[in-house]
């Protein structure tokens, strides 16, 4: 059975496993990424509950409330605490209990892993498209991404996460870990509006594949180029295409893949 | 903006992008995969949008009311309507509008992209054990995987999509494939469900990582060995070795990783 592992901020396990091949077996110790429930309690109402790694949980609970539009600045956070033995976040915001139930019958009808369809057959998803000069060059992107690689010890120990960071054209500001993709884009903007750290004018670089939930969190923080060295679907393209985002994916070896509002790519020399 | 490619059954589409490096670009067109909001309405009641690949959509709806309990039979199940221009998917059910209301209930409490913390506290989620005298040797799940990865076309194509097989120990039986791990074996699931495919004493395979999530949805379908090249999460790992599933993981190259109840894999010759 998993034992915790304190070295790496209780994020993996150590279990017995068989190695086996054709010909031998052996028993080793392997280290596996820890996986939590966490339930969200917004103004005494049980929300939701999100399958996590345990670290980060306030950032993940409010940025989660940021994304799905349940609150809009940090102003409105009146408490965020977390219980640590019963995987449990209370959260209370302003505006109380007539928040939480406007957002649980927003969840009814939109709920699932996805969004309701109605979110999806616009352009008028935020309102506005992202406005922003903000230009960077491929070896940039490239330096990034190579930087944004090497932080994910939890990838390289248990080959079971994903990674998110806020970034300007040089350094990586803010980075989380998370085993699902959402939940690290969520806990880095959760970090965002917590800490008061400006997103407008900034990159965002993901592990993961860029669909369009991805996007639509992206959107929702101004946020005008976002990088990810795995593929993006179709509606995540034709969303970044309408929501004047900067879509780079495919970032491998020395070369990057712009598929949509290329004008912020420079070429080096440019 | 992306154009549909029936080649592939729809599930990609072409769009024409920049590739860059830092000395050289070049517009070129590119294949990404399709991403498509399905909406469930079950008796008339909007349940849920998935986001997911448009293929398969009726083994998809079907198996995703299964996994979530929602329904326990083929029996259960009256029709099932794709709509395909609005991506609207109708199941109809024997009991009907009942079903539906208590269904929409259910999601409010569990809701969200988890289930409810208390489904995660015990072992009885799924009543009982998988039980099952089923056993495979490590040259056969080598072989069940090799053929696993030569079937994802639409992976090669785009990188972009999951895969999930029900096999017995020689053979595959169904493969689905979908961008979501969860959808792929929703589908997989789904097919057995409407073609009436046993799934005791057989294995599935998935491209994904294990979690929680996906150990729960093979335990309802009394499935004894779960298979996969990813990495498991350390719930993933508890709860195979509560409900009595062998899992076996990182099957890179010539081996195989047994995390749970290895009694159900055999060495050659053994």
């Amino acid at each position: 059975m998993p034992k915790s592992d304190k070295g790496m901020e209780d994020k993996t396990e150590r279990v017995n496993i068989l190695r086996l091949t054709a010909e031998s077996t052996s028993e080793i110790e392997d280290v596996v990424v820890r996986e939590s429930p966490l339930t969200i309690v917004l103004n005494d109402q049980e929300l939701v509950t999100l399958l996590c790694s345990p670290a980060d949980q306030k950032n993940l609970a409010v940025g989660f409330l940021y994304s799905e539009g349940l609150i809009n600045s940090r102003d409105e956070v009146k408490s965020v605490t977390l219980h640590e033995g019963t995987g449990v976040i209370r959260v209370e915001t302003e505006s109380g209990e007539e928040l939480a139930r406007e957002a649980l019958f927003s969840r009814l009808i939109t709920s699932g892993c996805g969004h309701g369809a109605s979110f999806y057959s616009a352009t008028d998803i935020t309102g506005e498209k992202v406005e922003s000069l903000l230009q960077v060059s491929v070896s940039e992107v490239l330096a990034l991404t190579k930087e944004f690689q090497h932080r994910s010890e939890t990838y390289r120990a248990t080959g079971g996460v994903h990674s998110a960071a806020l970034c300007d054209t040089k350094n990586i500001l803010v980075f989380s870990e998370d085993i699902g993709r959402h939940n690290a884009m969520d806990k880095v903007f959760g970090e965002c509006l917590l800490k008061d750290i400006p997103t407008d004018d900034r990159l965002v670089i993901t592990s993961g594949r860029i669909s369009s939930e991805i996007l639509l969190k992206v959107a929702r923080r101004n946020v005008p180029i976002l990088i990810s060295k795995s593929a993006p679907t179709s509606l995540g393209v034709k969303m970044a295409e309408e929501l004047g985002i900067t879509l780079v994916g495919f970032v491998r070896g020395k070369r990057v893949n712009v598929y949509t509002n290329n004008h912020r790519i420079t070429s080096d020399g440019k």
